[in-house]
């Protein structure tokens, strides 16, 4: 129900986010619901992919995401928290354009062009929200829990590099052709 | 109608994108909605945020986000296209969830820190589809195009940065307050 939880006394929605550490929970469930939605979109760019080192990129990405979830997880249990996720429109709708464009696209090379842009604009997302994470996980006094997402952040900033590499140096220059 | 165009002799959806050209206007089109979307969304976030800079920079980065508006229809008019958007659910997820999660927020500093972190998922996004976009142009020989779209990349990447510079040295202490 979080966060559209409705007040049963009021008839109103709530305003469940009132302190730093509420907004950092929230953040928390919202990043864990795109990891687990990044999980099960991966296997279906690895299929699209034709260029075989963006295949094997992406199932590599795949398990470093399942890490990621995994680490999320700690992260809960160590604030004291249950496991839990929220809604992400954000990453719903970069999923859902992903999807689209990869059906409209009819070359192979053209593909993977189209695979590695949406890919780095899921990475993207996951560099804001993982930034956000570490700052406040900071200001709130938990450098332990920081240290654990900041790892997952390093993750996802060297696979957009990589994924950069490939574009650049490889797929663009097929996909022109 | 496009990219979800049916074929009538077919029945079919058609797949529209078959060249690198074909895909560098996609997103083209994709981005000029996404923009105008930001021009909707920003004044909301300016009239939103409580401390000054920010509002300030919302309200700044209004006007530079008008101008990218007018340089991608510089651009669609130099690539001999007409001005047109294609839905983008990526930009309209983003929104969402940050209209979402602005309404949840009950406290003025914590609302701020909130909102920098939604402006950041917006930016990021468009550092992703310029930068491909950039390398794309590149690639079919339009160093010209590339040039101009440079130019929001550029104040993009400076809006980014502020907007860290913003919650690390400010913001994020007050909400944690």
């Amino acid at each position: 129900m979080f966060p559209k939880q409705r007040d049963p006394t009021m008839g109103l929605f709530t305003k469940d986010i009132k302190t730093m550490n509420d907004l950092f929970v929230h953040q928390l469930q919202d990043i864990y619901y795109a990891e687990r939605q990044l999980v099960k979109a991966l296997p279906d760019m690895a299929e699209k992919a034709t260029d075989p080192e963006l295949k094997k990129g992406f199932l590599t990405h795949l398990e470093e995401t399942k890490t990621h979830v995994q680490r999320l997880e700690k992260v809960f249990k160590m604030h004291g928290l249950a496991v839990t996720a929220v809604d992400c429109p954000a990453i719903d709708g970069i999923i859902e354009e992903a999807d689209e464009v990869a059906g409209e696209v009819a070359g192979k090379a053209v593909l993977d062009a189209a695979l590695i842009n949406a890919a780095q604009a899921a990475e993207h997302y996951e560099i804001v929200r993982y930034g956000s994470l570490i700052a406040w996980a900071r200001q709130l006094g938990r450098n332990d829990l920081a240290s654990i997402l900041q790892q997952t952040l390093d993750e996802e900033k060297t696979t957009d590099k990589k994924l950069t590499s490939l574009a650049e140096g490889k797929v663009n220059l097929r996909a022109a052709s």
